[in-house]
């Protein structure tokens, strides 16, 4: 059955917003290495990095009528999460959709399949990851739905799941977790200011983490080339 | 047998300019979503649009010899569109036989395969679609043919043909239709435009496309998310 | 058994800045068109030309700890090739080891897998050619060496031989042909600084080059297209 | 947090096996065209066709430990179900592995990455669909979960999931629905049979199916080919 | 416009089981190694061999619906090639169709996607070579059109043109030069059999073809390999 | 510089039968997980398990004419390695080089490329370990070398290395450390043997291996699965 779920919860503003200023990379470590998307979402311009609340969308192949459907489901601060229901690299989404969305206060598109339009999405500075750029057409015949669990980029997503993206990729935090994980970034990025500024200075990392003992127990040998023959 | 076929028939120059100036994704859609090559084939720098009368050349894999030879039979406004007899991704392109094409008025290059120089050929602003970036050299040994009907990026693409590449891709108009295509996408940009301002103002596709009767025919469902537990 | 190796050899640094001037396409065509690594191995942002002497890493699957542990091995001058034991697409290197490299010295990183915090790596102008941008996170379990032979993106690199990226991909010359290396660079570039004022004048190759002869000698058959039907 | 959950519960005997009957493209159908995983995923030998509960298995990349934590966790009629956080293509299972899981009456694995000694697994008959064969070793290093919600092949398993595989695939039926979509694979497997036997006798799809009237409201034309020039 | 072309023509029935009879790699060679497609195209079982008719399909992306009006087109002796307009690797044909076609007397499938019930297909006999198997469903929403060109596999199909396939993969005489081609074959596997019983009875081709010279020539050297250090 | 390099060393005929014994997976990890080659090299047919004396030959892209030159320096026990110096899926070898090389006591072939005629090189019994199957023509017009290092699959082999390939794949053992790697693989098998007896009485890995200590040190959690709601 098909549906279109309505009104999901969502996660604190603020919460959502402190997540986007740690970016992908400080978020899959503060959270235990988890939630990241495949590698294969690239965004379309370099520079973006945004969070905000999922709503899902379920696509049939090379059929982008549902994303038309989930407009209407989306509030300020939301992010598009599309993902077809059998691997496509048609382009199911561009600018004029672009416009719609952002005229509804949306964020970003995550899409596991083509985009186009990119010249003018990157004009209204509207910022999508995708699996590639595509101007292949879609139609507009074959149900989905809206707000329920889909995978995209091999990755788990549920509705109202805070997506955070930059030019890292996209990583996944799951709502009820966000708070926690915001207050691990916290913790994680001050731990690294102080590491950043010895290892500028040019301490060693082997030093500053006191690795040389364990190294050498695993029983890492070291030795001089042999001379240049 | 290898053929070189001199003066092949191009399009009018202001119909191929027209096309550019709408881009890969109108005409694409224009002409019955039919015509556009893969995604592979990307371009190597951002923000190009160019249209222009395809000079096809069938090279043997790893040989780029053939290009050499299909220069002589390039006129200003072409495009070179190049396409291996076996799948390959050495470069078999760089910024001298730019720099030659665009002594003559060539418009820029299609290759199912690699390309180099690229810096160079951003540089003198000679836009490149490819497969990939690869300084592999090729060798001059086997003979090919220029102006034969190819496949490039899993499209056919006959001599004449009009092509389109932007942003979003390459897409192939065949000559004898690039007059139609061209009114199609004059209408269709006008739609698009009214409909443009009304998503911006806020209005969504559901409505503009009156969408709602046929989704509740087909079965789609709205509900309340489950309240948060 | 896993080793570090101390002290190897390097090239002399004028050898190694003489071949960074030339750039990928011309140093991999005066070696007889060898050393270039797969073109899987893309800059993570555009415009880097360097060259220097590799420190390499052979890393087990996901765990950056060696990384760690070469940094102590590197010199001013020095670029790091990272090789995993097995293919991956994880996040193995972000800013925090840039930094750590730059501080001494070292010129940029070539890895066969995946690298993160790329915003920040551009924004202190630190290059890296990689398989994939990922931020997925790697451990610090399994021991590695430094500086012994690795294939990376396809071809061998030696601790020691010189290591030139740009934007066509990544070549590697080794050590001891290095100044033969130079010396033909220059050579070619002479050649063809004066074929390039010729082929802007609107020569075209096939006259400069002398072809015509070998390509009518091998069959190659010219016709006029048939008349437009 | 990395947890092993005992007990999960499994469907009925009866209804698993009587899924297994059917085979992967018939309860792919019958439960909507869904719960199907990426064909990426073969069987390592032809003829196979069985049908279990899963336990799952979430393992570090290239690391096979938690495969053996879960061995214990499996009962007779079970399937292995294994997925690794980061993309890899290790050899994660081998003879030994399929012997001791045989001992405990388990059915096969599904694994999103590689296994090995395919020719001891193929003589005592233990299936496995894998993405690819490889001998590439893996460690015990690195804590994973077994019985924990996976995405493995880009599809979500959740342990208990009843995992139908044969030559066509892998596809899973979320457990509550189990003996609903037993139902109707059962009565599809019925209309077939009648289809059947009017097809092999020389009826058409159109006529069986009464498609032709819609392929001519929808505009399909009709015409002969131009005569052989 | 969407079309069915009926009646097209078809090359000599002798002529194309004589093409049938030497198989895909002689057929290629004897053409000039032109016709081949892809190798991403498998047999889903060894051993078949078969030669026939092209009876084209283009069908929208995961949309089989004008694999059901080919059939009706179809004779015997026919080969159906089916390409879909955009990359997918759904499962677009089964065991019912398979039988439908068979009761027709066509004699195999090559498909730029997937198929599924390959269990069945094969205890059938009826022969496929597809990019994959999936059971993924398709739906019957989008026409296409039957017996216009389509490129499959990277390489363009006219209906009527000679399809022969084998393990080897699938290759494509057009129908004016069949006849010649199958004259070519008949003289190369002559001189091929004489070659054969030289080199099973250890003559070099290196003395059967006369290399040394030319190798000599081009400048080839043969030194002992360095004593064993 | 193209060289043949002649009577490379081999090592003992015995010690490359006793590996022959063990198989791929045994092999690679005797040595400590290295030498494997990529699973990209599949055998075109299921069963043969063989080991010889690499005979290397480096490749031009689709020009197989060093093959000819390289069955001249093949002895009884050997096994050709080819590499292409730049990637390729053409068909480089097919029967008639098999005959050739069978003549003389060659026992099979590891190419990181195309390989055709299957269905013979299967009939005369001549396994063949390839990236693909095509029956793509090439060309013999580029001199490449003989017995010098080549990179095929991601592994370096050089000439007289031992070459171990079953179904698992191909592995690769330095010709100095064949004897030392056969004893650790007797050790290996034998501690095997037992583990094996064990597992099919039912024991379990966690047990034979003593893993439940390290793993709750690392912090396992066990708990029941929550009651089925």
């Amino acid at each position: 059955m098909n549906v279109v779920y309505r009104n999901t919860p969502r996660a604190a503003a603020a919460t959502v917003d402190g997540l986007a200023a740690f970016g992908v990379a400080t978020v899959h470590e503060a959270q235990g290495r988890t939630g990241l998307l495949a590698p294969s979402l690239r965004p379309i311009y370099a520079g973006a990095r945004i969070a905000g609340s999922a709503v899902t969308v379920s696509v049939a192949p090379c059929d982008n009528w549902m994303i038309h459907v989930a407009v209407e489901q989306c509030s300020p601060g939301d992010i598009l999460v599309v993902a077809p229901t059998s691997v496509s690299d048609a382009g199911y989404f561009g600018e004029l959709l672009g416009s719609s969305l952002q005229a509804r206060g949306v964020r970003g598109l995550i899409i596991d399949a083509g985009v186009r339009d990119v010249r003018d999405l990157t004009a209204i500075a509207f910022p999508v990851w995708s699996k590639c750029v595509s101007a292949q057409g879609t139609v507009k015949e074959t149900l989905g739905s809206v707000n329920i669990p889909v995978v995209c980029g091999g990755g788990l997503v549920n509705p109202g799941d805070i997506v955070i993206a930059d030019d890292d990729g996209v990583c996944i935090v799951p709502r009820r977790e966000a708070e926690a994980t915001l207050a691990k970034c916290t913790a994680r990025e001050e731990k690294e200011a102080t590491v950043r500024i010895r290892l500028k200075a040019g301490e060693l990392g082997l030093d500053i983490y006191s690795m040389r003992e364990r190294l050498a127990e695993r029983g890492l040998v070291y030795r001089d080339a042999p001379p240049d023959a």
